[in-house]
């Protein structure tokens, strides 16, 4: 079992780049952070490179982990890895698994256009997984998905449902030539009433950008597009609140 | 028109106060930020002390306002009272209405028992808005409604519904004895599924804390308790994501 206590130390600095975008893609792993998880990484079999805690939780945890992957650190340099205020003690560098995604055209599925705030994507991706759908594409443009705002708000779903990115001009044509109902979603009366839709087995459905909706060439490719009328004076619904109607719309 | 460029002018002091709970609360007033939310205030008439701009956005800005109220400060000055990093040059003091709720025992409510994350009760306002509902309750414990958490979730919300502070223990038993259906949550298979209940014009909805749901009391003074069921491995919904659902599910 190695021990770290220098800040300075090279596994230290690697550790640290993956909290860029930029340090994940090189390394290829990302951090998790908190029992919960790294229960969930274990739990799901992902590939674990290291876990990375203080002397203070590895006295007191009762996980069952190979010690060969354990690296005891100072509280100061758990500090610098974790990104809560008030860390759990325990880091885990998560290898980030091949994007191969394989889709047999069947089931539900949720696509993200653009969808920018971290929150708001873990959450989506969480009520994906609540609700039994069978996968999320995050399009270009959407966030990264093992930002750590993003990790905090999915609260493992990744671990449950598989989660890609795609060219969503490519994928949708894609899923209607296969007969997958492919649905947009827009903040216009004219467009059709969520409601008056049944639920299905299958359907694809696009939610967008938080200020500007859907993209206009996204809305064009789909077979229909939704909205959920706002009976209010509320301009627009929050997009993860409306992916929660949507989701749970079409399940029945 | 006034104009302050000392950090240190009493104003500017006062107008800092107000961005804690305890600030508010003395000087029963609140801080909003850019325009959109300034329009919803105007809009609403909701009483505006003082609206405070930068000289840029005061030339640059099509609002009509007696004069009387506007300051021109600093754009040190402005930073110092907004709370985003790219403030848009203009912050408005509005008098905390008083809370003198008028319950007709009709129409749809939510109520808010422990909801502690600001953007979980925005967005929870929001959607409450949207959906058309006749009011929101928080409960002791809720997150303070001036917050700028809150507020920037809400998007002007709480201008267009009555938003109250109860203490529901007494609400609760006081609505039903009125005829109003109370249903809470609880994230347990034991609990009625959301979807055998129909739409009506009369519910009151009751959510619960995001770690532990709503209270056991709370939950033994309902009529029924409701949850949403969970097809997949996530644990939960997020809690605004749940609202959000249950919301819709009874405007029908």
């Amino acid at each position: 079992m190695e021990k770290i206590v220098s800040m300075k130390n090279q596994k230290v600095k690697q550790w640290k780049k993956l909290q860029t975008t930029k340090g994940r893609k090189e390394a290829r792993a990302y951090l998790i952070e908190g029992t919960h998880l790294l229960k969930e990484a274990i739990k799901a079999n992902a590939i674990i490179q290291e876990i990375v805690m203080t002397e203070t939780f590895f006295q007191q945890s009762d996980l069952k982990i190979a010690e060969e992957v354990i690296v005891i650190v100072s509280p100061e340099i758990l500090a610098s890895l974790a990104q809560t205020e008030t860390p759990q003690g325990v880091v885990a560098i998560v290898k980030i698994p091949e994007d191969t995604p394989i889709l047999d055209y069947k089931g539900k599925y949720i696509l993200l256009d653009q969808v920018q705030d971290p929150g708001n994507v873990g959450t989506i991706i969480r009520t994906a997984d609540a609700a039994g759908y069978s996968g999320v594409f995050l399009g270009e443009g959407s966030v990264d998905l093992y930002n750590d705002k993003v990790l905090r708000s999915m609260q493992g779903s990744h671990f449950h449902l598989p989660v890609h990115r795609a060219a969503l001009q490519e994928l949708i044509p894609e899923m209607k030539s296969k007969g997958m109902p492919v649905y947009g979603t827009e903040l216009n009366e004219a467009a059709v009433d969520y409601r008056t839709l049944p639920p299905t087995d299958t359907v694809v459905l696009v939610m967008g950008n938080e200020g500007n909706g859907v993209s206009e060439k996204i809305l064009a490719l789909t077979d229909q597009n939704l909205y959920i009328p706002i009976f209010g004076e509320a301009e627009s619904l929050n997009v993860a609140v409306a992916a929660g109607i949507l989701l749970y719309h079409f399940v029945g």
